[in-house]
């Protein structure tokens, strides 16, 4: 019996299908990528997925479908993994680095129409500087720390610095400056954009993309007048983390992890067949696991691999019993594809295709 | 450009291969496996370890062939691909429910020779009563919680009402008690357990297995003498979980994640390209992500999908420079092969296989 034997096919009723399995509504899927593309052409931005949560090409040509620009990767595997699919305007926000990676990132940039990369030290940008020919220059783009405190040149002279050797190196070509900012910082980001952008133009360089990304905060990128373009990934399916957020309610999460209730060990106890293999441990600042449908006050407790801990003393109503489905919105929605080598979509609870998580996995 | 070109192969170096990667020491591996199987000989205990750590085939035989007298598998899919690589003592300890999955598992029990199940509720018993026949019965245990507050019947008596229906059932054979207690619980198990045996004695039920299990106490097994077998996973790598509880030291920690430094923004500050899609966002009562060998003081205080984010402010050496790689000392090995789709072997540093990570993703 091979792995796939489990996998439901078109037409099953989602009640019936192996769990725990992650499902996406096939329209509220469609409607999270309409309404952001929507925003982002009224306000001039190019919008540029990210394909971290889904990492499945057929939602990609959905986003590019209805407007996006390109895709955004984070690893180089991943960029494989679309080259592979199709896909032309490709970057990858990320330091490549090592001779073996560089090798990759040569061979892409040989067929990939539009491939950029980013950068935020010397190291890094010395081996792009090393590796690419003026026949066929890579796009590089200088990575800017905005208050994210993740990757990224502290300083706008910093990043013109940087910008500078990429513009004086021959294999290269000078495609900008990106962002990742974090949450609440659009004043933080167009500060830094602009005063780069300032020192580029003393310098004659010019920038043809300002990056900024992210889903908490993306309908506020028209707060960040110098940005051209905007990156997120949550937004596809969304989850509690961009409820809270404001940046959606429930009723846009479209994706939900189906569990079975395995055992009622107790009058206040429940456990599920979703554990930290199928939902990720991502907290994201909540104290539970998720929210099961229908069931308030509910609470997932804890994990382990392959058990949800619920505990149902504050749930007012009858919880599911042994063998009944229920389904859960997860914490982090990014997490979970990754998990899974294939994701079921459906439409009104009826299975609708079933397709491959193509980059699963891919984290080189 | 297939996903496996980036692989290494035996004799290849580990600084040289790709990151992030979970890599395997065989020695230490080795090692592990050896001193808990002496232990479990010594004290007349059969040992079952469980496959969710590894998940993998080759290791699984390693430990049967240090004399474990079968495996351990937690999802129903684990049991099909376990089959499928010829092992014949399989014990699932899950509650089976729905139609689908009891008919997938009346075909495994058509082929294995020694297959056995839990249960702990009467949901999951009927099921399983209704789905088996006389001419080929499945082997059934009893679940007991014994405080690890989890799945299991609640009482002695709850586990001995469940065993008379399983002895009474003409497709179904009495295969014993199980309980996976958690931490520090030794007096409890034997106590629940002994308790279960003499009701059941009073029944004239036979109970052949008296199943306990988890790595933190397994050197404590010999405490609790109404058990016959034990289980447990994590001992065959260790980890930070596992070290804390004085199971084991770092020197038998078998499992490091190789990450290369990709970024170091500031002085106080480096990234590695190793984040919650690599080392899980597993905390286990730590406070940080793991612990990089070599570096005291450089905590990894958050991780984002793709990159870990590293405190220098209390490393008092100076920390790798970008482009190096770094070993990182997971808080739970248990949840990292799963997310791969080979292992990395080596010796020495010098990598000598590479294995399948055969039951990756089988959560169903």
């Amino acid at each position: 019996m091979s792995k796939s034997d489990f996998w439901p096919i078109p037409g099953d009723r989602l009640v019936d299908i192996a769990t725990p399995m992650p499902v996406i509504d096939e329209d509220r899927l469609a409607a999270n990528i309409g309404r952001v593309q929507a925003y982002m052409d009224q306000h001039g931005r190019r919008f540029r997925p990210h394909i971290k949560t889904h990492k499945n090409a057929s939602i990609a040509r959905q986003q590019m479908h209805a407007g996006a620009v390109g895709i955004n990767c984070q690893k180089l595997s991943e960029v494989e993994i679309f080259a592979n699919a199709g896909f032309e305007d490709i970057l990858l926000t990320y330091n490549v680095l090592g001779a073996a990676k560089l090798q990759r990132l040569k061979l892409l940039n040989a067929r990939v129409p539009k491939l950029s990369v980013t950068v935020d030290n010397v190291t890094a940008l010395s081996g792009l500087a090393d590796t690419f020919e003026p026949a066929r220059p890579l796009n590089v783009l200088v990575e800017c720390d905005t208050g994210g405190g993740r990757c990224g040149v502290q300083t706008p002279e910093a990043a013109h610095a940087l910008a500078t050797i990429v513009a004086a190196s021959p294999g290269l070509s000078f495609g900008g400056i990106m962002t990742y900012p974090g949450i609440g910082r659009a004043t933080d980001v167009e500060s830094f954009m602009a005063m780069t952008l300032r020192l580029l133009g003393q310098s004659n360089i010019a920038c043809p993309v300002v990056s900024s990304g992210g889903t908490p905060d993306l309908f506020q990128a028209h707060l960040v007048p110098s940005a051209t373009e905007h990156r997120a990934g949550t937004y596809v399916f969304n989850d509690r983390s961009t409820d809270r957020c404001g940046h959606c309610t429930s009723d846009d999460f479209a994706l939900h992890v189906l569990a079975t209730v395995v055992s009622r060990p107790t009058a206040s106890r429940a456990i599920l067949d979703a554990g930290s293999k199928a939902l990720t441990s991502d907290l994201f600042g909540f104290e539970d696991h998720g929210t099961i449908v229908g069931f308030k006050g509910a609470r997932i407790v804890s994990l382990s691999e392959e058990h949800a801990m619920v505990d149902l003393q504050h749930c007012p109503i009858e919880f599911a019993e042994v063998g009944e489905v229920v389904r859960i919105m997860p914490n982090h929605a990014c997490v979970i594809a990754n998990l899974f080598d294939r994701l079921v979509f459906h439409r009104d609870d009826i299975v609708t295709r079933i397709e491959t998580v193509d980059a699963r996995g891919a984290v080189w």
